[in-house]
C-alpha cells in the first residue's frame, strides 16, 4: 500500500525557501503567483495485510517522531483512493 | 486560488535520503515500511480572474521551468477540490 505524508511548516513560521521562488517566477513573468510554501512530500510503501486502524496508528507515529518536525510543521496523510 | 504541485523523483532515479529515512524508520521499529520517497510539495497562491485553461498553462509552464528539474523529476498538479 502507498500511503502520501505531507509535511508543511505550520502557517506562522516564514518560508524564505517559497518567498525566494515566488520572487524568482515574478522575475520570470509568473506575477498571478502571489505566494509559494514549499513542503515535503513523502511517499511511503507499507507492507500489507494489517488492519486499517493499526497502519493508521503506526503512519501517524512515524510522521510524528521522524518524518516532520512538530515545533515547527504539520503534517497530513493520505491514503489511497482518500480525496485531499 | 491555491494550487498543489507535487515534483517527485522519477522511478529510475535512486533516492539516498529516502533510503536514510526508511533505514532510520527501520531502526526505530517501523518495519513493515519498505520504501520511502521523499518529493516536493509546491503550494502556490494564485491570483483570481483568469480562465482555468490560461491558469493551467501558466502553472504548467513554472513547473516545467523552475518548480522541478525535467531531467530527475516528474511534477503533478492538484487543482482545489480535485481528487489525487
Amino acid at each position: 500500500m502507498r500511503v502520501a505524508v505531507k509535511v508543511r511548516l505550520k502557517r506562522s513560521i516564514l518560508d524564505p525557501q517559497g518567498k525566494t521562488v515566488q520572487q524568482a517566477l515574478q522575475h520570470l513573468g509568473f506575477e498571478q503567483i502571489r505566494e509559494v510554501r514549499i513542503g515535503k512530500l513523502i511517499e511511503l510503501e507499507i507492507e500489507e495485510g494489517q488492519n486499517r486502524a493499526e497502519t493508521l496508528r503506526m503512519i501517524e507515529e512515524a510522521s510524528r517522531k521522524l518524518l516532520s518536525n512538530p515545533v515547527m510543521e504539520d503534517f497530513e496523510i493520505e491514503y489511497p483512493g482518500e480525496t485531499p
